[in-house]
């Protein structure tokens, strides 16, 4: 065994952890439980002809099913397609052909939406409970439970056989311009990406610290990175796992309560979500996927939320977390800054922000530039797109389309997508830092920023607000002023209009969908 | 960069921890600093031949000079020999021509050592400040620093050229029978089983957790397993990096107080004379090596001392640390004989104990085993010894020699070297096990059992001991007929002769030489 494949992780816990407990939903499984059955659930997929290479598309929220069908295919050497089951229904569909998904799990919540899709795909699985649900209408049907009891619990040979740099996963980027991009993934680069992650949290005292007395809950779904790399690190650990299946966020804090969990991570919107239930609080987060407002980070400081933030994305893995700088008291008023806005790279990650004339710019804690990254993680490129995998990986590179700054101690802070930063006048106004900024007065509930074009400037910012409480653009403005002379953002910056709406709509991965928004108001 | 090499470790601190110091006896250094030293050396050392393969052995205490040599050479994929100085002078020259060096670093503590083996190597190189002592009368000699000074800093284009599966390094075991063994490791291998030691301390709560405020010194050698990680581990993480060079244990003292040392790794010899001074305590201490006795456990506790032990060794790398069970109070006095007691395999590393039929023995806290392991950081084998290499690496696992059992929570006991351990009428006494029992007495200092031939039993145990206080074989014994009746070792374990001596000799890893006391006593 010196390859890093995903069953090992398994296979470790078994001899290391076999009482250690998965949770998901009215489920309750011992590590070695779940051994047993993915071990049965893998000698039925290859008396059913899955083997090495073969693509599996799996549709369903985090459960412990979806979670088995990592360890399955992982001992057969087959490929995990995670569908995003946030895409637009075309692009999801996009997805499973363009991936040359060969089986299609999906979970009896999705099973009606992929209906019209079934001729489409010959071998469909139906992950539920009840097997006397009907099955869909395919050349070939199974129940996912039957499989489970009519496997065996053979050694599988094919285990042994994996090697590291064979493709474990295939997921595809929400990117909110053009189709969704696949980016293929060896055993090795997902499992150290995704542990790495882990690891570096482990050591920075502050934050959103883990050990292995730590209870996790991913909320982030599985086919985000495996929920951030959630379906590999408890076992790995021998740390409790609880799977929220499509618990609400009320569901979700009744789960902490009863399982204790102390670990779990989210985007903003969902902490967002949480902040308002009932005794929540206590917990350790990592969240991220864009700026992070003060105003939830004090409302989540003061519910006793010890958290982190990652950078990273589908195509680059972990790249950063945001930490408390050594040098500074962890109580401070500025230590809970810093995790908002400091973020350190990984070790073995080179990160390198460039002017346009590719120079790396001084780390001086303004001077905004193009983030490129180099890391042990990195993907070989997108799954049959050559061209734009060319324009994205160079010379061992990254270019990751995002404009940061580093402050004077080396620590990162992602501004925005290129895509997304306003050219006013030559200069760029970096909406992401903007929308922060803005959302710290106590009445903004969200806000994007985007570009609206003008003769004299080029472009110039809109404010698209939903209001908490009532608040006239006057006082927006007045309060924006107050921040210029506090130093946080340049006169230019401030919006010159602000537009008043009930609902800002979200991408697939919960962060705002501007390409909707610049469609209906950038004109 | 998708390469796990010695030196991008060096690269993500440049970018990340500049400003972090390395600090060497009167030397001060920043990771900047370190890194143009380094630099310049590589380059001086490229102009003078050596390249990719070139086995370059260095001589020398934990010093920066001795540090920089360890990136130096990995970005000429050159191959570092760490010389073991605690070998007999005839098996350290045996190491240095087995492993082909063809150049030696030597400082000027350990030149009068060598001087008889010069003409065996063409090319020297003598470590010290001062430039103006006279060089080793070699067919090339140079003193380091001016190889430092006369070095450009231009980037050294094979570095890029590194794999992660090249040689980094060779180091030689200092097994207490027989001549050394070599074992070279590639950069992926020791890298990943070097770090993945620290990443398990920082992910369990109790014992010597690391983190990035951690201040560390290393009183390992760099010869062990680059003093068990410390070489590679405080730069990758960007943590500051105190060399204790040839310090006493008061030396030793005082430098922890000045430099605020935090986190230290040691032998329990070690451990033993940093108790004796004054002040020493509230740092935390890897340790290991041998069975622990719970008198220095106890001793180490009260002053304030955070211990987790360490399994593992030069021909397997890390595999277990002792943890706190997550179901104990972590301040109970159970939690501390936990700690003592209870190994815990890394993630991704299997252990596996077996009976004379290579059957598993049950995880019962009693039946002993020869220990096997498999994990992702194994070495390919012995250098040049297809034999013993054939003996112990058996279809990808690594038979240690080492007898354990495994506790019903899954921890593991190594209870003694199978070599050592006594067959008294067909049963196992483990002789490391029954040692760190009548060490519980606090009369004795140290006690090494080795077996005595019987002509009824076939062997029975001989305890050698040196006195703490003054005590007698009758209040010994006395003692271990209660721990009998504790259920802590069986009456036969007792032994039958006691024999007092003034000093008990050590092996170069400091653990008792069981090799000269059974030439002496065993009879």
């Amino acid at each position: 065994m010196k390859n890093f494949v995903v069953h090992q992780l398994l296979e470790h816990a078994l001899i290391a952890h076999p009482e250690q407990e998965i949770v998901s939903g009215n489920h309750r499984f011992t590590f070695r439980e779940f051994h047993s059955r993915v071990l049965k659930l893998a000698n039925s997929l290859k008396v059913h002809g899955v083997k090495k290479g073969t693509v599996v598309g799996v549709l369903d929220v985090n459960s412990h099913r979806f979670l088995e069908m990592h360890y399955a295919l992982s001992m057969l050497g087959a490929v995990l397609h995670t569908i995003n089951f946030r895409l637009a229904p075309e692009q999801m569909v996009y997805s499973m052909i363009h991936a040359s998904d060969e089986w299609i799990f999906v979970s009896d919540v999705f099973a009606p939406a992929v209906k019209p899709v079934i001729p489409k795909f010959p071998k469909w699985v139906l992950m539920s409970d009840d097997t006397s649900q009907a099955l869909p209408d395919a050349k070939q049907a199974f129940h996912y439970e039957n499989l489970v009891n009519e496997g065996s619990e053979n050694p599988i040979s094919e285990a042994a056989e994996v090697k590291e740099t064979d493709i474990f996963s295939i997921f595809y980027t929400t990117g909110t311009t053009g189709k969704p991009k696949g980016i293929p993934y060896e055993h090795k680069t997902i499992l150290t990406g995704a542990i790495q992650l882990f690891h570096h949290l482990a050591l920075h005292k502050y934050g959103a610290r883990v050990s292995s007395r730590d209870v996790f809950m991913p909320l982030i779904p599985f086919f985000h990175i495996h929920a951030w790399g959630m379906a590999f690190f408890p076992i790995y650990l021998g740390a409790k796992l609880v799977l929220p299946e499509a618990a609400d966020a009320a569901k979700q804090q009744a789960i902490i309560e009863k399982e204790k969990v102390s670990w779990l991570n989210m985007v903003p919107t969902q902490l967002q979500m949480l902040l308002e239930q009932k005794n929540f609080g206590h917990v350790k987060i990592l969240t991220g996927g864009s700026p992070f407002a003060s105003g939830i980070a004090k409302r989540a400081h003061d519910a006793g939320v010890n958290f982190s933030l990652i950078y990273g994305g589908s195509d680059q893995l972990a790249t950063a977390i945001s930490v408390v700088p050594e040098n500074i008291e962890p109580d401070s008023a500025e230590a809970l800054e810093w995790r908002r806005v400091g973020m350190r790279p990984l070790p073995l990650v080179e990160i390198s922000i460039r002017d346009k004339q590719g120079n790396e710019v001084p780390h001086d804690g303004k001077t905004l530039g193009a983030v490129w990254v180099r890391s042990p993680w990195l993907p070989n490129g997108y799954f049959k797109e050559p061209e734009i995998t060319k324009a994205h990986f160079i010379d061992g590179w990254f270019r990751t389309g995002d404009l940061g700054f580093f402050h004077p101690n080396h620590l990162l802070y992602v501004a925005d997508r290129e895509g997304d930063a306003i050219k006013s006048g030559g200069e760029w106004i970096p909406t992401g830092m903007l929308e922060a900024i803005i959302s710290e007065h106590e009445a903004v509930a969200q806000v994007a920023v985007i570009p609206k074009k003008d003769e004299q400037w080029g472009q110039r910012p809109l404010a698209i607000l939903k209001k908490r409480t009532d608040v006239s653009e006057n006082a927006l403005r007045d309060f924006l002023l107050s921040k210029v002379k506090e130093g946080k953002l340049a006169k230019f910056w401030i919006p010159d209009t602000f537009t008043f709406v009930d609902e800002i709509p979200l991408t697939s991965a919960g962060k705002l969908n501007k390409k909707v928004l610049r469609d209906q108001y950038s004109g």
